[in-house]
Formats: C-alpha cells, sequence, structure tokens
C-alpha cells in the first residue's frame, strides 16, 4: 500500500526524536531546550518535501541526516524568532515558546547549537558517504539559511516593521523569510537523489510556488483565525504592524493568488518521471489547510 | 626576511575586511552589523594558529576560507554572550558591543548569520576543490563549536553560576567554552596541511594546552587589569560571581599552572618536523600577555 502523507510526517516526527539523544550528561539542560522545539511535533513539512522529491526522482538510500538538519534549521529559527527581543511570542504549536521555558539565554545557546548540529551531522554524513552530491546538498541549505536566505528575509522583514512597503519588497521579503528553506528542501532532495539539472530547477521553482503559497495562507491564516485553530497567537501581523498580502489584496484576492501559484506548481511536477501524486498532495492541501 | 606574527595579525585583519563584503542591498544592516564585529581588531589568534599549523605541516596552498570560518564563529559567539540575557557587557575590545550599537534583535541575527556563513564559505571552498581535507576541517570546526564544544561550555558555565563547583568542573567548562575552539584551529590547520596522524594530534594538543594558559591568564587579567589596559570591563568574573581559577588558586599558583601548561605545549612542537618557532612564540607570549 502506498504510503500516505500523514505517514510520511509521522516518520519525519520519529526521526527528530532519535536526533539530539545523548547520555545525560553536564550539557543536559541544553540537549533538553533542544529537543523541546525539535519535538514539538507540526507536519514537518521540509523534511517531507525533501525525501518526497528524493524519491522523485529515483534516491534509493538514506538521507536521514539531511532531514533532520533542515528540521532542526528551522526550528532554530523559530526559536530566535520568538525572543523577547525579536517578535516576543509566548506561544508556539499550542505549546509555551522555548525562552518561556527554559529562559532567553539557553533558547539563545539552543538555537545556536540547533544550527550548529545540523552542520555537523550533514558534514559528518558527507564524511562517511564520499561524493560531492551530498556536500552540494548542505551547501544549499547553507545558502538558503543565511543572510542571502532565511536571514536576510527576517532582517528586512523587520526593517519595514511600522513601515508602507511595496508589493515588491513584500515578496522579496518572503521569498527568503519563508521561501528560501522550503525550496531548499526540494532543491536537495533532488540533488540527494541524483537528479538531472532539469528535474532539480523544476522541484527547486515547485518549492518557491508552494513556499509562497505557505506564506499567503499563513498571512491569511493570522487575520481570520482563532488562536485555539492555530496553536499559536492570532492577529499578531496586525499587533507588530506587519506588512502582509492582505495590506495589498483581498482575502479573496489573496486566495486567488494562491490558487494560480499552486497551479503553477503543479504544472511543473509533470516534468518528473518518476511519481509526484505526493507532491502534488501538499501543494491542494497547502492552500486548503485551516492551521 | 621571515614574517613576523604583528604580520600575521595584520594578514588576517586584512583578510576578515574582505569577508561578507557584498553591494549595498535590502540586507545592508545585517551586513553592517557583521561587519562591525568581525572586523573590530584583535589579535585574531585562532586564524593565525590555524595559517601556522597548516605552513608547519608543510601546507602551500590557501586557506582563506577556513581562516575567516573560524573567527566568524568566534565572533558570533562573541556577539552572543554579549546580549543583554547572557552577560549583558557594553564594552568589547574598547568597542560598544554589537546589540548597543545595532540593538538585540540584529546582535541576534547577525550572529546567526556569521555562524551560517562560516558553513557556507567552508562548503563552496570544499565544492572548488573536492577532497575529504575540507569536509574534514569543516567537520571539526562543527563538533568544536557546537553542544559538545563551545556551546556546550557556555551552558555549563551559566549553570555554575552563583554555585560551588569543584576543579573538575571549572577544567570541563574551559575546556569546552574556550578550550574547543583554538584547539580546532589548530587542528584545522594540520588536517589542512595534509599532516600526518602524529603531527595532527601533537598540534591540537599544543592547542588544547595554550586555549587553557589562554583562560588562565584570561582569569588573571580581569581580577587585576583595569578596563582601560584590558579594553573591557574588568572584574566582571566578580560581579557575575563565576568561577575561575582564582576560586582555587593564587595567582602566583595560577601562572605557575600556565607555565607548566606552556611548557608541555613547547615539548608537543618537537614532534613537527617544520618551523614552529612563532607557534613557540605564542605559547611564550600567550602567559605574558597584559590584555
Amino acid at each position: 500500500m502506498k504510503k500516505t502523507l500523514n505517514a510520511y510526517s509521522e516518520q519525519m516526527n520519529q526521526l527528530m526524536g532519535k536526533a539530539i539523544c545523548l547520555p545525560h550528561g553536564p550539557f543536559s539542560e541544553l540537549h533538553e531546550a533542544m529537543r523541546y522545539s525539535l519535538n514539538a511535533g507540526g507536519k514537518r513539512i521540509r523534511p517531507v518535501l525533501m525525501q518526497l522529491c528524493y524519491e522523485a526522482v529515483g534516491g534509493k538510500e538514506e538521507i536521514e541526516s539531511f532531514l533532520m538538519a533542515i528540521e532542526m534549521i528551522h526550528t532554530y529559527s523559530l526559536i530566535h524568532d520568538d525572543l523577547p527581543a525579536m517578535d516576543d511570542d509566548d506561544l508556539r504549536r499550542g505549546k509555551p515558546t522555548n525562552h518561556m521555558v527554559f529562559g532567553e539565554a539557553t533558547a539563545i545557546l539552543a538555537g545556536d547549537a540547533l544550527l550548529t548540529e545540523a552542520f555537523q551531522i550533514m558534514l559528518s554524513d558527507a564524511l562517511r558517504h564520499g561524493g560531492l552530491e551530498r556536500i552540494r546538498a548542505a551547501h544549499i541549505l547553507s545558502e538558503a539559511s543565511g543572510m542571502g536566505g532565511m536571514i536576510g528575509g527576517q532582517i528586512l522583514d523587520m526593517a519595514s516593521e511600522n513601515k508602507t512597503i511595496d508589493l515588491a519588497t513584500l515578496d522579496c521579503i518572503q521569498l527568503h523569510k519563508t521561501g528560501a528553506l522550503i525550496a531548499a528542501a526540494t532543491k536537495m532532495g533532488a540533488v540527494l537523489g541524483g537528479g538531472g539539472s532539469k528535474e532539480i530547477a523544476a522541484l527547486e521553482a515547485y518549492g518557491k510556488y508552494i513556499g509562497k503559497v505557505f506564506q499567503i495562507v499563513d498571512d491569511i491564516l493570522d487575520a481570520i483565525s482563532t488562536a485555539e485553530e492555530l496553536g499559536k497567537p492570532v492577529h499578531s501581523d496586525e499587533k507588530n504592524e506587519k506588512n502582509t498580502y492582505l495590506s495589498f489584496y483581498s482575502i479573496e484576492e489573496s486566495y486567488a493568488i494562491a490558487k494560480a501559484l499552486t497551479d503553477k506548481a503543479l504544472k511543473l511536477l509533470e516534468q518528473i518521471p518518476g511519481d509526484t501524486s505526493l507532491l502534488a498532495e501538499i501543494a491542494e492541501t497547502l492552500i486548503k489547510r485551516k492551521n
């Protein structure tokens, strides 16, 4: 029987449970803080996308280190984003944020350690396996998560608070802040699976489109959901006077844009010879999600 | 004419000036914050050690990416250590700390970006050059700076504040917090230069010994210097009720221990066939330093 998306998410949850699982030692408070956020659950969209793209281009080995690494980097970015000096959020996925539980200093260090550990496990893996694909995948992740990617988007986002920005700037923020890591997930999967350059380009572009859909729907849900449905505070964009798609478009218009981007993403999947049915399902599900 | 240690430090200062030197764009505030701390000067002891060990085992190419990477990681750790939630220091190397100039949020992100960029440039370099040495060097740095190294030492240090600890715990803190990155510098240089396993082990051990000397002298200077001499606030250990060597030994005893460790470090250099005169000079200088 074919594996469902939920089965993939569950597989990723189990994989993250295996990470940072060292014997209790002097650093156990740090491990606990790292594991607390890494194991907070969620849909594990980034490692699921990576695994699906890996399989779609014919990858047959295992890429656990890379699946863990991208989720560690995503997790560290959430821990640091939630800090008092940043978004100052108390709740994440329905649970107290890392600094609410472990204090600010440990939360900063847990984020730093997750980021470092992500590279450590990818480099260990690359040393074990040899070959350039794994170095290339780690390099893609380093670019997507750094100053030219996720962090750059975050700083531009902060600089734009309480200011009127144009749509191009909003697109730039979202492409970097959220899109870069999602597109890295799909591209890394394609590279690790030995995909050709056309397949890699198609899956990366698919990742960029669905990353944008993800962000548009995020903006909408922040405005119209309840905290209970969403598992985190709502109206935070309004509270922080952030620019979102709803600064430019109505909810209906935003959904129409998201639909057009979803169609583009689905079209790109036609270029992949392998099974892309679950990648299509993800694209179709993202636009319908309620949390 | 043989290059002096000062010439090596100056070379490293110029190298760091070339890092993160992108055209002004939307992320320029982030770049500015990264460059502010990376270019704050200092003795550049870690990249100098790496370059000297590289040359001592016969390395002939260039390892600029790795020299930059270790200084970026050292710099990010200082930025995060100085944050209000951590040591809450206003002054570093005689200049206002990063968060005093750019604000806390940007300082957190500048640290994150320096850490990420360090891995990005090493991975780019490894892709360009091929071969396993460069992957191995990056892996050494990831281990030394992560939860089993520098960050682990930092968390243990925090957990020990306002508590009475034993000497073994203090040694463990200092070995991880300061020693790991210095030993990584010497080991990486030896690995990148193609050193044999005995040379690599000797230079790593040399790094561990001088790292400990560095920390012992740091503890002494914090207690006996003036802020003017040191370029940063003094008596911060006392203020933060931190355990230091002076909790266990007198200043004279601490200097005697540092001298014995220096002698061990010098002895190890005899195992290296290449020129180690400047490595010896560093070991001898560390114990005499006034800032």
